[in-house]
């Protein structure tokens, strides 16, 4: 594999040509106000008092604006051409050729899209979010439809102001996954849409179920967080470059990779997997902001490189590891400490099949791991159909609801628990296959390592999760945006993304987990 | 009273010059940048994890450096100029005058300041501080002496680039109360040291003694936030553009005035008076910066003139109507509320008494009203000697206990309990005179308050601290910067500060509370 001759090397570094030094300074204090810009914007989702929305909102649009002057000055431009044919050889290194990718990328997108429009985006973003909570809670999806349509408007123009080779929905998957395409995607997808219909079928035909009950009861608040802060310690989070809090929604955010990056997570008091199952996917985000090497601090090749590789780390240490009973039989013990009544008769494997109790459903955000992609096929399929084609806005629920009923098997009995349950449509489109493209890498990623590390399954049922964090570290976390996503899955792992990988890992773990027969997983 | 005619005004507003209008947007965006970098330092006390810290300090410094840069821009000098005759006339306003004098100050600071300076003092200060948190923790002066005396030279230099007429000290003084000096707060201060050496003499000869046992016990955390909460609710603290949380030392903050005022205190949970009067402390400097019309926010207008003024607002609200009578017997049912057995038999005369319970000690910030100005004029004294003279720092803690002897009548055990209880000399001198300022500004304004409001008493008594908090906002809060301190006192009360109210405030309000023999007032 390619990934032994990467972890052979140092890391990345810079090299010291004074341009390079030039470009890292000017970057410098550009990532400072990126990061008081986030600051100001975590802080208006946690503390902030209502009084004070619109002048939190003057002095993020200063910040916003002097970040985007600072990206299109003379200067940079001067350095950026500078140093467009010298880069690609010695003694250049890697990270000077990715600093001056993502300078480059920061450039065209501050010049192609300008201060004006990025302004009204943001504008329609704030009314339309309104409009989209009204109409979600009164299950009124006509008076959301003409903010969706002025989104899907926005969002053309900035396709065609971006540029793009086939349809404009690509340059829209280009801002989260740099050189993603549609015909990518949709070579992608194919089999997982396959294997996921498949085995849903096949679990539904067996009359197998699962009994998840110790996951509910009464779990209180505070033992919670305990238990998030103790699991996260576990898998190798850095509480001295973090903090776990409580938010409406968990997530994760920095504050300047790899030394400020934080959590969230939202405790349930009936049932204890929402919240811990949280704290390993945003535990996932954060090791992977936090294992960026230092060298890449407070510039912009440090931290996850798109949001597809993001999204593998937080499913692979959410799903392939913290849904997996090697993990379980290391880590009970963390959950029996903190609830011992609750937990003392439950066995790993008990605990492990409850958590991955599959039931298909309508809302994407409760999804089991089989059903899970085929939500965000459906979104993906009618992203291209508005952002590509000429549909009505007033067609789109039907579509969803026809959808759901073909993959799923479950038709929305409202709109609220159809088309309206995800708030992303109110800023754009182009984000959510990004999190099936995680669930592919995470494949990948997770069978190379197993293949790898001779034996990896005995050391994490020993509890030894540095197996796995220090391997990731090694080949992926510390190059930070060194490498396009593809080219670092192919670093790691060997080979260029390929849905194989997550079709195996998908019909292996749930034919085992519902006592299925074997059937080929690559038909 | 010049109030009354204040009081009639529609209050402070800026004229529709272009050069103003100029000058709006400028410190508007300078604003911005300012309350980025106040949640950033926020952020740094309250929930940064403690590896985030050099990273932080490059945020700040950055910050900091493009809030210098934009001060000394020569479009702001040519403005400056420009408008430095014209301003004195109609058709501009008090406001405009008031932004042109702070845009005049900032300029002239950052111009005589340079950044190398300002950053020299930054270094020193975060060294020194860690310097004397260790000779404080070991009673070692001796460590920490070099670092002090690397500050005077520093503080030196600032009082020399700045310009001065007859000491060195004046200088650091107009830092923090613009316009004031060594010979003003020589005679303000005379009557005060007077005053309290008396009055704690007087007391300890009276043998009287004050039973404040009511104040302790067993008070829970959560309990005692709520109480914070629900006495800042009372005195009109509006929690719509604020916050209330806990913090090591209790302290208020603003991200832009008068929108977003957040304040913290520190439950002890073995006393119920340490965090409700530091609810009130700080709810009166919330108070003031809430109170300024919104028209001023985002101009260096906003907010509270002076480190004095601002003091004066927390000193009323917590001792000259949060330590009196009238106060609890509105407001004694909030600790009930909250505490119900620990209060029941506790009548208002009993908690006020306690309240006020005068011992002399060692330690500044557990100081009572009677000898706290005492610990500051000690402070005041040995700052002078250090800027103006040649005093060897080796010889300060001698100092230090021969005053405490002569007007406090202890002398420290340790230096540790004298010259190192305070974190203010890590970073400069000038700062310690405004609390003293603060009290004698609090005991003039309240009397003015008294005397134009005939029943005000009685008002307060019936649980109406409206009827202090609409006098305030609508003669000084309102105002913002637009006056400076010594005639906004005389607007507010008819009269220049005069330390007079503030012997005529102690001398009566302790008389009456240890019950001793009338003196007059004003010997």
């Amino acid at each position: 594999m390619s990934s032994n001759s990467t972890a052979a090397t140092a890391g990345p570094s810079f090299g010291d040509d004074q341009r390079i030094t030039e470009l890292r300074a000017i970057t410098g204090e550009i990532d400072d106000l990126r990061a008081a810009l986030r600051l100001l914007s975590w802080d208006q989702n946690t503390s902030m008092p209502e009084g004070a929305g619109e002048a939190r909102g003057e002095q993020m649009a200063t910040l916003q604006g002097l970040i985007h002057d600072r990206w299109t000055t003379q200067r940079l431009g001067e350095l950026v051409n500078d140093l467009a044919t010298p880069i690609q050889q010695a003694p250049f290194t890697d990270a000077d050729r990715a600093l001056l990718r993502e300078v480059n990328r920061e450039r065209v997108l501050a010049t192609r899209l300008p201060r004006g429009l990025v302004e009204e985006m943001a504008r329609v973003e704030a009314s339309s979010f309104e409009a989209w909570r009204k109409a979600r809670t009164n299950n009124d999806f006509a008076s959301f439809a003409p903010w969706l349509a002025r989104t899907i408007t926005l969002q053309r123009e900035v396709a065609d102001r971006l540029g793009f080779k086939a349809t404009r929905y690509d340059a829209l998957l280009d801002l989260y996954e740099p050189g993603l395409t549609t015909a990518r995607v949709d070579a992608l997808f194919a089999p997982v849409r396959e294997v996921s219909v498949r085995l849903r079928q096949r679990i539904e035909q067996s009359g197998h179920t699962i009994d998840a009950s110790c996951l509910s009861g009464t779990f209180p608040a505070d033992q919670q967080m305990r238990l998030s802060r103790d699991i996260l310690t576990r898998i190798g989070y850095d509480f001295t470059r973090g903090g776990l809090s409580i938010s409406p929604h968990p997530f994760t955010t920095e504050f300047g990779s790899p030394f400020d990056v934080r959590v969230t997570v939202h405790p349930h008091e009936d049932m204890v997997d929402d919240a811990l199952m949280a704290a390993l996917h945003e535990g996932g985000h954060a090791l992977y902001e936090q294992g960026s090497a230092p060298i890449l601090a407070r510039t912009p090749v440090v931290g996850g490189v798109s949001m597809g590789v993001h999204e593998s780390q937080s499913r692979l240490w959410e799903n392939a590891i913290g849904r997996s009973g090697a993990f379980w039989r290391g880590n009970l013990d963390v959950v029996r400490a903190v609830f011992p009544e609750q937990f003392a008769d439950v066995d790993v494997a008990t605990f492990t099949n409850a958590l991955n109790k599959v039931s298909p459903g309508l809302i994407r955000i409760a999804a089991d791991e089989v059903t899970y992609n085929l939500h965000i096929i459906i979104r993906y399929e009618m992203e291209q159909a508005m952002v590509n084609t000429s549909v009505a806005v007033e067609s789109l629920p039907r579509m969803w609801n026809e959808r759901y009923q073909a993959y799923l098997g479950v038709t929305p009995p409202t709109d609220s628990d159809g088309i309206l349950q995800d708030v992303h449509w109110t800023s754009g489109f182009g984000y959510f296959p990004t999190y099936t493209l995680g669930n592919l890498y995470a494949a990948q990623i997770y069978a190379a390592m197993r293949a790898s590390i001779s034996d990896f399954h005995e050391r994490l049922a020993g509890g030894d999760c540095g197996v796995a964090l220090d391997w990731l570290r090694e080949r992926m976390y510390r190059w930070g945006k060194t490498y396009l996503p593809e080219e670092l899955i192919e670093r790691v792992t060997g080979q260029r993304p390929d849905p194989s990988y997550f079709v195996e890992y998908l019909t292996r773990k749930f034919e085992q987990i519902y006592d299925l027969p074997t059937e080929a997983a690559s038909k």
